[in-house]
């Protein structure tokens, strides 16, 4: 049997005082949580477009479950492992927005395939032979998205030839229905300023409409073109070429994304928190807090210190976070400090646990149950 | 109830082929392993100085029974949450290297003391008292050393005065025992020659004896200083300051510490490695493994690919490793790499379960019980 919580005792329980919480743990403002679906619902619903929001962001089908209650039509996931804990908790529509390759991966997914609607990635035919052969055997069906490549330069097919040919093979495949073109563009959700993820946006929206004319000029429909994320979703929404977007970050925002410029209706609030005591307080101009690497990942920079102006986080350690202290801005020992993270995703996957409140009070204990489900 | 492994099933079993193991999987190389624990425990055997590995390293029962197995008289363990695995694993002796703060921290760690012979860290006068209250409360007995600075800059006070008033205060509590003085220095564990880590490390032991010598003046006995970190214990062993050493990456070592200059006889051997299936190889000079920033941390560098010529890991995205492939280097798609992470902790402590084998075959299934735990 899996539990999803530590072996320790949780956090806190509901209806103790945020003020309480046993840290490091990551918290979650309800309200703010909640108007941030809103705001990405709404956008999509405005523009006419799908949306499929990206569970790799927070592991958590409690977070899913309430996106799904406000419009989304499914969810995404990254790895075949990772939608298991979203099918347990009876989400039935799933898109794994990457390549899935190797048997005990394809066993999974064929066996997976019975209980839920799935849909994946391929780039490479012998990737379609394999999930076709994966799929006869268990009985199932799958549906098979094909994965261009429009800017990113990491996964999926740049020219159009290829991209027909793989949905024709998919097409010939027992087992694959095919689903159309996923196109996604990473490194542009953070660029800083509108005008350049405008600029990326249009180009990777060109690219995509290139290849489905390409598919249609084959004779082969292409009724799908997944993509965009929290950075991007102003333009892929409005590009008339994206069917369905895949933002996962905008529920909770994060120091990266909070450094770019936004659309005043897409102005996402910080919803996600780490809170971190002050441990230690033994020199001047210096404390540090109990969080460090193995509560919030620093690869796309530092947490920032929330509401409490005089004290920075400087550098992580293992277990530590070190502060620099502004004259007057001393934290006594024991403090409780909110960070906001630099990077959600990785974050997450920390955590077994998250923490969510409503004003002061913890309202719930969302268990993080695809952490670490990385296979 | 808590199972110490993900909800889906192991990445492999005892007995199969390495090959066949699921990815991304944390295997350990049984043979290295070994040979770096026998090399350890030798070198500290042979100075006359208690070895304690640092199990915030690992966070794996089965490694520190190793360890203990060997010679070693205890382990270390970084918060107090993640001593509890350990203390379920039966080690009874185990100091906590770091200061305790916080209500639910203390209540847990009073807890704790009533099972096993712990040692925590001071640098504060108010946690001193902080701490008494808690164990008189539970009727427990506590070990507490007092942190100084040798050059870190994080934790402990730097100056000797302060480090007495900490003793005393320490030695009048009810329910706390003066144990020594911790002088542990991070920063100089990385510095690559050997020179540079013999200087910092004379820095840190004059500092330390400075210390002990103030308390020693004013009649308090200080029979145990602790510190080192694998970088350092070259050094710290031969010092005649340090009685005991804490290190915990030489069991296993990683692309940072590999780029030190080491001294021959502790030229420990990369034990433990990443698996990594490539799932993209839709471009030429480009691929992708499925090993990305939550199987493999990268704030200390990113992993290097061992034993296979003409592939270079140059990017870490969420879920995915992109590689630079060399002209006839060409990896076909499903073949599994070998990485080596670049920092031993953090990447610990996203696995819950570490693959271990002897030569080409899986010989166990080793739980990573304490992943997770930083409070």
């Amino acid at each position: 049997m899996h539990t999803d919580t530590s072996p320790v005792t949780p956090a806190a329980r509901p209806g103790d005082a945020l003020a309480t919480v046993d840290t490091p743990a990551l918290v979650l403002d309800l309200d703010a949580f909640e108007a941030n679906l809103r705001v990405m619902q709404g956008w999509a619903g405005r523009h006419g477009v799908a949306l499929r929001p990206h569970a790799k962001a927070h592991k958590c089908p409690q977070v899913a479950l309430r996106q799904l209650a406000l419009g989304a039509g499914g969810i995404c996931c990254q790895k075949v492992s990772e939608a298991l804990p979203f099918i347990e908790a009876g989400i039935r529509d799933i898109h794994i927005s990457n390549e899935v390759v190797g048997p005990a991966k394809l066993a999974l997914l064929a066996n997976l395939a019975r209980e839920a609607s799935l849909s994946v990635c391929v780039d490479h035919p012998d990737n379609v032979d394999a999930l076709s052969a994966a799929m006869t055997r268990a009985g199932a069906q799958l549906t098979v998205l094909v994965e261009v490549d429009v800017g990113q330069g990491r996964c999926g097919v740049a020219d159009s030839d290829a991209a027909v040919a793989l949905a024709r093979r998919v097409q010939a495949a027992p087992g694959l229905r095919f689903g159309g073109l996923q196109a996604y563009h990473g490194a542009m959700q953070h660029l800083r300023t509108r005008a350049q993820r405008a600029q990326a946006g249009a180009e990777a929206a060109r690219r995509a409409a290139a290849h489905a004319q390409a598919l249609r000029r084959h004779g082969i429909a292409c009724d799908r073109i997944t993509g965009g994320g929290t950075g991007s979703v102003e333009f892929d929404a409005a590009s008339g070429v994206y069917t369905e977007l895949q933002p996962g970050s905008y529920a909770f925002m994060d120091v990266d994304y909070g450094s770019n410029e936004w659309n005043g209706p897409l102005a996402f609030r910080h919803s996600l928190f780490l809170l971190s005591t002050v441990m230690s307080a033994a020199a001047p101009g210096r404390a540090v807090a109990d969080a460090g690497l193995k509560s919030v990942t620093i690869e796309s920079g530092l947490p920032s210190v929330h509401g409490r102006p005089g004290l920075r986080y400087v550098a992580a350690n293992d277990e530590h976070g070190v502060l620099a202290v502004d004259d007057g801005a001393e934290p006594v020992l024991g403090e409780v400090l909110k960070l906001v993270p630099s990077h959600v995703d990785p974050t997450f996957n920390l955590h077994d646990e998250l923490v969510v409140y409503r004003g002061d009070t913890v309202v719930g204990i969302w268990p993080i149950s695809a952490r670490g489900l990385s296979r």
